[in-house]
């Protein structure tokens, strides 16, 4: 039913155990007449199937499903180990995550477990094993949501057990210590283990870090261990599942490679939406280039990586806000409408809004649902009524793909070492911002893929591809990209490229390292833009564009210079060098991306607007396309109050209102149009 | 003789341990010669009764007040336990609160105890048993101060006695888990407990903060816990008084009743005024609508609401600061004269100035008191002899009443949750620092009264109370307030009243819950204002105000519409409702109060200015008024160090200088006139 | 062969342990080819001698200094404690430092062990015996350096035995718990002790912060401990060394009184010395006064202070950066020279690079050497050849002393009680900041001589010596300053000098205490300046100066009013008193400098500028001199990227480029001009 290339489906989260059961009924019948067709429930309910270690009764989703049941509603059921019950961390606290002092975080929030813990394993399995022989045939449950957000709240884990299972990862890893110092380069420092015993995850330094080749060792381990984790849990259901019925989980959080869990646990993955999280009063709003809640483009992009199909698990349909943090307002009238239709512009065929009530007590009395507390009609309920009209409509988008000409390339080795590794992390933040920026407001919809996950004919669906930095190089990725020039793809890579192996440890050939043949540069010196440096300019055949916290001075080995830099102590070094590779063409540019520099790039590769032709848009508002059958399917989103105006080029379909459009059309506030393009 | 309606009282802190026996007799001299009666002593004083345990010696303070006295001096004696010896921490570390993460803070500051654990009561009952063995009995004493400063320094508790009480603490409210978790609303995240032993205080979790309804009551139990160990010291003290000697003890320190302890364990509250922390080094003074010193006046009047007799144990005479922190320079010539007044005219009968000599060893050698290291004569001692002179003046005014004809409505419960709930924080805060300011500037006294401890009685006294944003909201509450407006009193209602009950949990009726029947009003919709949203306003009959922080839409049911939104998608929405209700009337103003939305209450209501045919006066002055037998004192405090020109309207007596003033009168800076009004 | 007095002598630091040994060979004879003479080695690798606990092998370094000897490279060899191995910490947790709540700082950093450990003491004994035993006689070997930057990376510890080693230390020191209780202040907030074992280094309380006489006497005790940890490994290495090897470790890091570690285990100290930390990327750089990379001539200056004899042991020759912080650019073309003249016209005579690879691997991969991750040549190596001519020509001023006539008098107490304590640090920060700037600025060559290492003859040399704010005074101290005045010295104190005594407790003295005679000044009064307060002016005879941060309203008694106070309540006080004292005067100034009162004060005591004959120069370069044999070397040090105009006065030998200067003379930017003044 979801997902099935022919709809576009709404739902809902629902919590039986926050409401009265005499409310159930209505609810159900309210829900539907507004359009939900599949709720969410019991992700945080454990005490209600094992109230007491062992004990298990079935009396309370046994009578909610029946409801269901005789309503028509569809459910999606959740495993329970995001919120271990008080009864269970109290007895075994060696079940509990731990601070990098090693103090357990306490029962009183959620996700306080750690996934390692061999009893806290053995109790998820089985309560995972207990809800699966009970529940798993009710016709109405359609699929399974795995835990509840892994790697929320806290994506790092000090206790014992995950101390002793970093030992067991390890030592698959690299069988003998010797080969561990070396990948740790402990020879730095005198830091050699000479007994496994020795070998810990991360603890309390003078400096605040250990040693940094252990650290990203430690988050392939966190993400090995959460993916432990779900697999132990969808190996359960599994077996038990109906005929269609799928196994998910909601993201996207961090120090997990959702990829490699897609792939070996789930039927596709779910994406929690907020986009007002870019409204909350302690965000900084400063920034007057700042994307906004258009910025969810973003995540969903990303979502849409791991999981070429995928739903919205939570879409948010009201205020957010834990009673000590992250307010935001409401959605204005039309947001809501317009964050369902980006979700669904990305690719999303399922969205389920996060809540039908709000709840009245607990943390998250301020992150709001559908309805308020009192449960009357309002504004969000009318709104969606409004937005299931228009999902009907949108049936015949349902299954298309994204369409995306340029990808931006990364893995997840890249994405760990850049939030260790600083410098890393510098060039990474400017460049991905400046890149989707630039892509956003010139209307050049971009995907992104993951070069540990992708293959080359994946690449070659895409004319040009923005490595930004690859610090992290591999031969197999090098190997990759060569081809993918050679069969005549376009590749940019940015300053800092290829300078690690997949240790974290620097390479000691000339740089950039493995893509130098690619590449044809070699750059004999480099540092960090001094902050006294002001304004560091580079000259890219006429065209001025300013170089971004970092400059390689590079210069051509067998390649072509095509940049040099204008200012400072740079002036006349090489900022820029091409190879031409058998039908494609690769890049080296030696700073990060500005947004100014990405649109460049963009424009002098041919790949910026691609729809011009089509529709001439404001900056103000996104175009997506999806395409199905031969057909594309442009969204076009207003993400500010004020009206836009679009000019249609040719008489075009209007899916939602129906008829055509040519000429001048004026898109309101929040407001959202699709066409057949 | 003190409180006793006929004098003003000045007092000093004096520490004998801290200067050699043979300085005694004359710092008893030289004090008594500059219009000092009364000092407090003992108060960290421990060891000088028990420097073992169970080893008791009186010698030292019997030396001490035998001296006091021979020369006449009285004496307010303390209980020493806000600072444990190092023998009892050391062998006992069961006393010591810890922080969050269960770590004990040591030995080296002070009240570095817990209120709870059992050796602890049991040694500070013994201590106080054997004091007032010994030395309740002594004439120079007069009354006696208990611990110091309950809930200073640290006012939360996370020791293994803390828990152990807690339990104790929540069986006595809830009798049964079940009632516990229901009003924690367990429900959500799985938080049930199934058995007392898994109930902590607070603890370490992911998110930093526990379910929120459990931090309420814990909030309650602190209160409880410190109103425990003072009333257990009270107990033990009362029986040995002499007659017309007097319990007290100082604050004022939050997560503390003190209207509960006041009523249970004291004769009446010291409160301990240092307005020159409003000029540390380390405040941002960025501000331009700060009213600095002049805020003590709020302080002063929180005292006086828990306490309609009041001292002040502890009145500025120096600068400020510990060796590490609350650097504050040194008060201006006429500062300690100005804020001795701003006490007195605030109801405070008795003011004892912080301290006789600064102390020249440990972390407080730049709190100063009056006299430098030196202890030589200086400024501060000439402008004591000079208050002296002032305050015998004033014995007219001692015993009479602060008068006001505005209150402004509080209750414990909102006040702890406003600190836990961000919400509730922001805008309680907005209007708490509006509503003040507006009555201070526009010389509208005002008293705080709290709701949970106030009669209709107590509240018919005034023509306008603001309730600005009691989120909790009882029916007790709702009734007397429906009581009062019904005998012709106005109450006026912000944002977000009564959404939640006394749990913490929001009501699942239409809103504003108990107090829609009282207001005729009705809230459809509510949010934040957005940080992008820009200045929101309002149209109340032609005026224009500034919606701040939230936007409850506000329509009458059967109240009238008095004011509307006028920007953004608010526009349109009713802002102000009002019902008359019996002889008063009943307004609920949908967002938070601005200085100039308070002033504008304050007029449109009739309550603003009210000694306006009196006097006129510069907004930089502070107007408050006593009465007693029909006469108003009229205190003028003059914050600026520029002169200000009041005009008296009818000729007055002036208290200070004697004869009469009227038409412009000149007050120096930093000075103060006293008239019969 | 260092330090000899003959020759400058250039160095760098080298790992063997970090590459392969087919790499030794020809570094060592690129090093020697680009003239580097000397290398430090071995500092962290204790595994390389002492794999296993009592397990000693030899073979690594035996075959490296084979080598060395055959290539004619001389070595430093270090002991090998900064990093203890892992098997030591996991079988001794003991050896730990500890943070204040007693949380272990673990394995995978470095400096992570306690100084006081037996356990540790004891190894690090033993492997430094062995170290000496087996390499002392090695010919290559001309030295040694103790562990690595001692106090580096934290510098307070809190493991047990710290506390009971701290016990040790009080008891020589006080004998009695008594008398410690007397030192410090105990009676104040009842802090007694009544058994040793209530004794403990500072843990967790609730203010954050301990009693402050017992924190002096800590700091004190950790400079103790390191002294004590040094001594320990200089006693056991001194028999064993060859005629003419010497002993030393590299600085300069807080808690450590330099001076003594150097008189009674060094034979002299050498400084690491990284300019661009001035221009990291997480460095404010909004204050326009800064003086940047000059800034480490201060540091020289107090290097030469410990030890007029000195050589740089890291002299900054790359890009700073540790893989999470401390991001700094690589240093511009021409700043490596810069600085190396930097560190030679401040006194050394010996300057070691760090270091020869970048390293690829560990924390420090971005801690940048001469040679980049390839090891091709570069900038950088270039730059060193041409450093290494400079040097040849600069052989001359080997053995030079630097020379001033103006001192900056400090001591250890002062420093750390400026640590501890707000008010002092406030000054004390303002002040040292001003006078160094206004020497810089005005060409005014200054030393720092420490009043508790220095001589009466020592004093001598300086015509005017600043002692800004000495708070704690000693009598020793007041006796030399007196005896330096009445011998025709001239003394300026600034505010708050000698309010204290040794145990940080204040006098009960008229103010200035202990300099009151030696000043004829007494101060009825004073206040740190209220933020309020705007601009305080002084006037000076008609100049006027700005008052900073404090102001002690200073009067004559036997001495001269020299300014006054000309705003706020302060006007008319005095500001400025001066006494005649024997051959010489002495000031007391009531407030901290700004950098114009400090360029006041050397004017108007004639000591500003004294090679104003011989050289003008712009602000913007620094001026240094070194004389020998009635020599002058005059270091002209322009630290901005445009060129400086120098006018040289009169004929003038270029040592740099040989032959004469006169006139105006153009110095590069970073450029270096060397004259015989």
């Amino acid at each position: 039913m979801l997902l099935d290339g022919n709809r576009i489906v709404l739902g809902t989260c629902y919590y039986p155990e926050h409401w009265p059961e005499s409310m159930w009924r209505e609810d159900l019948a309210r829900m539907l007449a507004n359009g939900i067709e599949v709720i969410r429930i019991a992700e945080f309910a454990w005490n209600k199937t094992e109230p007491e270690e062992g004990v298990f009764t079935y009396d309370f989703f046994d009578s909610f499903l029946d409801l269901c049941e005789e309503a028509g509603m569809k459910v999606i059921f959740c495993t329970p180990t995001a919120t271990p019950p008080a009864w269970l961390t109290h007895k075994y606290p060696e079940a509990l995550n731990c601070d990098l002092s090693g103090v357990p975080y306490r029962h009183g929030l959620r996700r306080h477990y750690n996934y390692n813990s061999p009893i806290y394993r053995s109790l998820s399995a089985r309560i995972t094993q207990k809800l699966a022989e009970h529940y798993a045939q009710r016709p109405c449950i359609i699929g399974w949501q795995l835990d509840n957000e892994f790697n929320c709240e806290v994506n790092v884990f000090y206790s014992e057990a995950d101390s002793a299972a970093f030992r067991v990862f390890l030592k698959d890893k690299y069988q003998t210590l010797e080969k561990l110092n070396a990948a740790w380069g402990t020879a730095f420092w005198n830091q050699d283990y000479t007994d496994w015993a020795q070998v810990y995850v991360p603890r309390q330094t003078v400096g605040g870090r250990s040693n940094p080749h252990q650290e990203l060792d430690y988050l392939r381990f966190i993400s090995h261990s959460a993916r432990s984790f779900a697999k132990l849990q969808s190996d359960i259901l599994r077996p038990y599942l109906k005929p269609g019925d799928f196994i998910t989980t909601n993201g996207l959080f961090g120090h997990l490679d959702n990829h490699a869990m897609t792939a070996e646990s789930l039927d596709f993955l779910t994406y929690d939406s907020y986009p007002n999280f870019a409204y909350c009063m302690d965000t900084d709003h400063s920034d007057p280039t700042a994307l906004y809640d258009r910025k969810w483009s973003r995540n969903l992009s990303e979502t849409r990586a791991a999981s070429p199909h995928f739903g919205i698990m939570e879409q948010q349909s009201g205020a957010n806000g834990w009673i000590n943090r992250m307010e935001a307002p409401t959605p204005r009238p039309g947001q809501m409408t317009l964050w369902t239709m980006q979700s669904i512009a990305h690719g999303a065929d399922f969205v389920s809004y996060f809540r039908w009530r709000t709840c009245t007590m607990g943390t998250e009395i301020y992150w709001h649902g559908i309805l308020d507390y009192s449960s009357r009609d309002n504004r969000r309920l009318r709104e969606l009524k409004q937005i299931h009209a228009m999902t009907e409509k949108l049936a015949p988008v349902a299954g298309a793909a994204f369409k995306a000409e340029v990808a931006i390339l990364r893995d997840y080795d890249n994405v760990w070492d850049a939030e260790l590794d600083v410098w890393h992390g510098r060039v990474e933040e400017a460049s991905q911002k400046a890149l989707f920026a630039a892509a956003q407001r010139t209307h050049t919809p971009v995907d992104f893929v993951y070069a540990d996950h992708a293959s080359l004919e994946q690449l070659a669906k895409y004319k040009v591809i923005f490595c930004p930095h690859a610090t992290i190089m591999t031969p197999a990725c090098a190997d990759m990209l060569t081809q993918y020039a050679e069969r005549g793809g376009t590749v940019v890579f940015g300053c800092r490229t290829a300078y690690k192996n997949a240790t974290g440890q620097c390479v000691m050939d000339r740089l950039p390292g493995l893509i130098a043949p690619l590449t044809g540069a070699d750059i004999p010196e480099y540092s960090f833009i001094a902050p006294d440096a002001g304004r560091v300019t580079i000259d890219w055949d006429g065209t001025e564009l300013e170089a971004a916290v970092f400059a390689d001075l590079v210069e051509p080995v067998d390649g072509v210079r095509e940049a040099v830099y204008t200012s400072d102590y740079y002036a006349g070094s090489g900022a820029l060098v091409s190879k031409a590779v058998g039908k494609g063409r690769a890049y080296y540019y030696g700073t990060a991306f500005t947004e100014e520099a990405a649109r460049v790039f963009m424009e002098k590769l041919g790949v910026a607007s691609p729809w011009a032709d089509v529709m001439e848009l404001p900056e103000s508002c996104e175009l997506a396309v999806r395409e199905k059958d031969g057909q594309a399917y442009a969204f076009v989103l207003n993400y500010k109050k004020d009206c836009a105006k679009v000019v249609v080029k040719r008489e075009c379909a209007d899916v939602l209102n129906g008829g055509t459009v040519c000429g001048e059309v004026v898109v309101p506030g929040y407001g959202v149009m699709v066409i057949k393009a």
